[in-house]
Parts: C-alpha cells; sequence; structure tokens
C-alpha cells in the first residue's frame, strides 16, 4: 500500500517545521494519506512515528474505516476534527499543525476550543506539496483513467456515435456510457461536445443543437478511476475537412506538440506555456487562444501545477499535467487538442494515447 | 426572477446586524442570490439596495454573467474575493461582513490585506438562513427533480430493468439514465442499489452482485434539476415477498407515515425524529434504525434543518426535507422508504409520488 510511505514523507516535512503533529481536515488528503473513501474524517499525523497517528471517522463508516485504514489507531466520533484536537491536547502535544488553508475562520474557533490551549500552528498546503509529485500507484490510476477515456472515444466513432442529426447532448451521454463500460466510476467533470460554432466557445456546456457535415466537433471530457482524474481533448471533422480547418488544426497540433517537448525537468512552468503560446502567435492568432496551457491533474480536475502565464514553479519528474492549447474564431469554429502526461527524467510519458492526426468521420 | 427578492431579504438581516454589505464567497449562496451557475465569484450585497451591489467573476464567464446576472453591476477580475473586498474599502463601506463559517483562515488574511483596514465582520449562516425556506421557484425545481426520480423508477420497473441475474451496478446505471431522460443534469448523488444482504448496509455502494428472487431491492437516488437535488428510496422484492419481508416492509411504512405525519410548523425536528422512531421502537427495532430520520434538500443533498436526535430548530412553512426511516437486519435485508416533502400549514406537500405500497416484481 503506497499510503505509508506517503505519511512517512509528511514527517519529514513536520519535523522541518518543528511541529508535533498535524491535523489533516481536508478528505482529499485524507483519501491520499490512508486510502479512506468516506465523506467524514479526520486524521492526526504524528511526526515521529505512525504509533502516535490517529484516525476519526463516525458510525457510517465502522466497517469501511477497518478495511480502509486497518494501519492506524481508528477513534468513531463526531466532529471528527474537533475530536481529534482533543487528542492531540490529551497527547501532550505542543506544537500542532493545521490545514489553515482549508479549515474555516469559524471551525478554527471550535478546534481552538477543543484542543483547551494546546497550540495550533497553521501548516497550510503540505499535503498538496507531496501530491505534486505523483507516486506508481497515482500514475497506475491516472493512466486507467486516461485509457478508459481513449477506449470511449473509439467506441463512439466505431459505432457511429458521431454523425450528423446527433446532438451534443447525446454524444456527451454516450461518451459518458462508454466510459463506464471501460472501468471509469464516472465522468471526472461535465464533459464538453461542442459542434460547428460551438466549438468556439472553449467552455462550452453540451445543447439539444444537433451536429452538421462540415462542423468542426471539439469533444473535452475524461474518466475517473480511483479517484483520479482524466482529461483529454480531440477536434474532429464530420464529413469533409475544408482548407481553414485543416491550417487552423495543424496550427494547434503543431502548438501543442511544442508544448509536449518543452515538459523537461526544471522548466519554469510560464515558459512551458510561452513555448506552445509562441507557435500560435507567431501565426497571428495569439489572441484567439483564451486560456492556460494546462494544469496539473490527479486527486482533483484542476491541481498544481498551472501551466500559464500567471502559473509559479518549475517542473519536476512525476508532475502529471494538461497540454491543452486551443484556437476559438468566433462564430466559425475553435481546436483544442489536450493530453494527459507525466513529467519524466527523459522525454514526458504520454498517457492520453488517442491519434492526434485529424480525424474526418 | 426570483434573485432579486432574495437579495432584499438578505438586506433586511444585514440591517439588523448593522452591516453595510456581505461578501458573499460560497458558490451555492452566490447561485441562490444571482442564478449565476460559473465556478468562480463573489458578491457584494449593499445593505441598502442593488445598486450598490457588485458581482464578479473572471474572463472565462464574461457572456454567461452578463446573461445570468444583467441586473448587477459586474466586474471581471481575479481573485474576485479579493477584488471585492477592496471594492468595499473603495466605496467606503465600514463594516463589511464576510461568511466566517467558507472562508477559510489563509483567505481572511488576504481578505484583510485587500480590505486595506476596513473592517471585516464574522457574518457566519446568513444565506444559509434564508436557503431554509424554498420560494416558489426553488419547490418547482423540487418537484422537476423529484418527478424526474419517479418516472425513471417507473420506466425501471415497466421494461424489466429489475431482474433475477441482473447486477446492482446494472441497474444504479440504467436507473441514471433514465433520470436523464426525464430531464435530470445528472443524479443528484451517487445511487445505491442494494440487493438481498446488501440492502442491510444502509449506505451500500453498488457492486457485481446479481439479483437473487426473493431478494429485498433497495433503490435510493435522486434527480439534479436547476441545481436543486431530489432524494427518494423504495424497497421493493423480486418474486415472492416472504412473511418477514411484508412485516418489515409495513413496520417501516408505519414509521415513515408517521415521520410525515408529525412534519407541522412549529415541531420540534426532535419530535419529528421521534414520532417516527417509537414506531420502529416500540416493535422491538430500534437498534435496528441506525441513522436519522431525515435532511432538508434543495441547492445541496444534506442542508439545514436535520431531522435527528441531534438536530436542532422548529419547523417552518416552505422547508424541504426528506422522511427516510430504515430497519437493517444485518446478513438478512433492510427496508428505507424515504420520501422528499415540503412543510405546508396543511398536511405537507408530497413531491416524491411513487407508492409506498410494497412492490413485488
Amino acid at each position: 500500500m503506497p499510503h505509508a510511505p506517503r505519511r512517512a514523507a509528511l514527517r519529514t516535512l513536520l519535523q522541518d517545521l518543528e511541529l508535533d503533529a498535524l491535523l489533516v481536515t481536508d478528505l482529499l488528503n485524507i483519501r491520499y494519506l490512508t486510502g479512506f473513501t468516506g465523506s467524514n474524517a479526520a486524521l492526526l499525523v504524528h511526526a515521529d512515528s505512525d504509533a502516535g497517528s490517529v484516525f476519526c471517522t463516525d458510525g457510517r463508516y465502522l466497517t469501511q474505516s477497518a478495511r480502509q485504514v486497518p494501519e492506524l489507531e481508528r477513534v468513531i466520533d463526531r466532529p471528527c476534527d474537533r475530536a481529534l484536537a482533543a487528542r492531540a491536547a490529551k497527547d501532550g502535544l505542543r506544537r500542532t499543525g493545521f490545514e489553515s488553508h482549508h479549515v474555516t475562520v469559524e471551525a478554527l474557533d471550535a478546534l481552538e476550543d477543543s484542543a483547551e490551549g494546546a497550540e495550533l500552528v497553521r501548516a497550510p498546503g503540505l499535503v498538496e506539496r507531496l501530491r505534486l509529485i505523483k507516486d506508481d500507484a497515482e500514475v497506475e490510476a491516472l493512466r486507467m483513467a486516461c485509457a478508459a477515456a481513449d477506449r470511449a472515444l473509439v467506441d463512439l466513432i466505431e459505432h457511429g456515435g458521431l454523425r450528423a442529426g446527433r446532438t451534443e447532448r447525446e454524444i456527451a451521454r454516450e461518451l459518458e456510457n462508454r466510459m463506464l463500460d471501460h472501468g471509469a466510476a464516472g465522468p471526472s467533470f461535465e464533459s464538453i461536445v461542442a459542434a460547428g460554432p460551438n466549438s468556439a466557445v472553449p467552455h462550452h456546456r453540451p445543447t439539444d443543437a444537433a451536429l452538421h457535415p462540415g462542423d468542426f466537433v471539439k469533444l473535452d471530457f475524461g474518466a475517473l478511476v480511483d479517484g483520479y482524474h482524466s482529461d483529454m481533448t480531440r477536434t474532429l471533422v464530420l464529413g469533409r475537412a475544408a482548407d481553414w480547418q485543416r491550417e487552423l488544426y495543424d496550427l494547434v497540433a503543431r502548438s501543442q506538440a511544442a508544448g509536449r517537448a518543452a515538459l523537461t525537468i526544471g522548466a519554469d512552468v510560464r515558459d512551458v506555456d510561452a513555448a506552445s503560446r509562441k507557435v500560435i502567435e507567431d501565426a497571428g492568432f495569439g489572441e484567439q487562444f483564451l486560456h492556460g496551457l494546462g494544469h496539473g491533474v490527479g486527486l482533483q480536475i484542476h491541481e498544481a501545477p498551472a501551466l500559464s502565464k500567471s502559473g509559479e514553479g518549475t517542473l519536476s519528474a512525476g508532475m502529471a499535467v494538461t497540454v491543452e492549447p486551443g484556437v476559438y474564431l468566433s462564430g466559425k469554429g475553435g481546436v483544442r487538442i489536450e493530453d494527459t502526461l507525466v513529467v519524466r527524467d527523459s522525454a514526458p510519458e504520454l498517457l492520453t494515447l488517442t491519434t492526434k492526426e485529424l480525424v474526418v468521420v
């Protein structure tokens, strides 16, 4: 199980900060550190060893928590965060960190009441810092999530699902059902299916608009597997591609390739964005590339690092990101091409395996 | 549009608290007050009139916000919460409330930086207090959400979807697809389909277990319409009902009827729970009724009021709640029956219209 090494890595951070423990209250961070998937929990990670760590949930999850978190002391109580703040005080911990980027102003009052004078120290973003670098189990979940999306798109096309007369909404639904066929627990976000002029709207929601011959059809979707989110976009043409469509597609494909090539260890995230953006700017379409290049993916569909003009930081091996440039010609149509990849020592590892050649169906 | 009256009602609360404005940062509260459905926004509601109120979102929602929030001044900026805290200071507002039950400890620091010395005052739960009482537009959305779930279940049964050999997972998926057929944007939560001994697990997740003749089949599901969540449970029998199943079902049905009858204006929520629970306790199964009687529903699947032993408050006209007693016989099977209702001056209004007779399929 990957969870004990993750807690060990967190302990190193706690020791650096001279904290005796961290009270983890964000459910995704708890899932990352324990594997627990219920809707109510808290976790006290002791800085010395797991022998002093305590997991808390409520009575609904008695059986589930015994199965998912067998290696930690478990407490059944509620509210969990207050129970563990009290426990930290009772165990004589002097400096207990809390997730000040998740804990609300009102909730902190309640925690301080429960901690009875023991010091609660702001400790924002510690688990998120670990989550930036995906371990093998995480990459495997992302790989399966990407595969479910790839296969769903192949099925959709091979079964004639993309044809004139069908609506965006029907296609979105078929795509989501086909992801379930391939092992997804669900879509990883609200699928985007945008046909014709709608493809020029970056985050178009599927409507009852029908597909027409000659339309660009933009599909931005992903699958959820073991809590991990995949994210891919492909833009196809229905019937026969016009010259302007081939040219626009080729431009975005070259931009996307440049973005992928820039995913090297130590690269500034703004430079990755710039490498891809330059291709589009040089062609005179810089104003029509309306968004950042990409984002981290994992237990959240959008997480650090942001690959954008305003992003911060540099790339490290094991970061999972999307690369998704787009050009949107208002009233006419747009193209976006997006893969999910993992930054590696050598070339980035491509998890989205669907072709990036222009597909005409 | 119902949003202006909602903001007017909020203004009354602000005036009572001698606040000049409220900085609303919770997205559901913003949706309630404006109709905006995007993923990033903040709202400054002025205590005097909407002329001083300001809505903020980012560039992705330029068009959408113009359509959804035409009646308020709009600012395109990010981060939105900080932009509006600065605006409050610039407009000379002295006491600006903030949602201290949603704003994190770190976010408050940033807000105080932006507000440049203007006073930010804790103001938890104000919009939630309004959301307790559903207005006509909200009840209509809940009614449609309940109807989509009712119709999906009828379709499932009439098309032979509940039969021996099918798996819980297949049935959950068909039910969810059928809700989409009837206008749902999606399921309102992860559907529960629990067959045979699994029906004794209150929050069982659908598995690949197949249905067998004689099984109890418990279906707990709901639809999402216009952001509003319906919630219903029915327990059916496959093939032929045994005497113990009929007796157990009858007991839960009587308990559920008692709970519904107790939904009167001014009733203490604990007394509503007790009225339903007494029927089950008197039959000797009190220990097998493992959860609270019900909960509020609206923009969230679980919201105030809680109808339970530890709930607080009394009922008012316009509150939307579930009534869902259950008895769970470990290893054998369980029954839960759940409706969504609105508290009214006379009898409560039933939004879930599927029969509560025992259905044998």
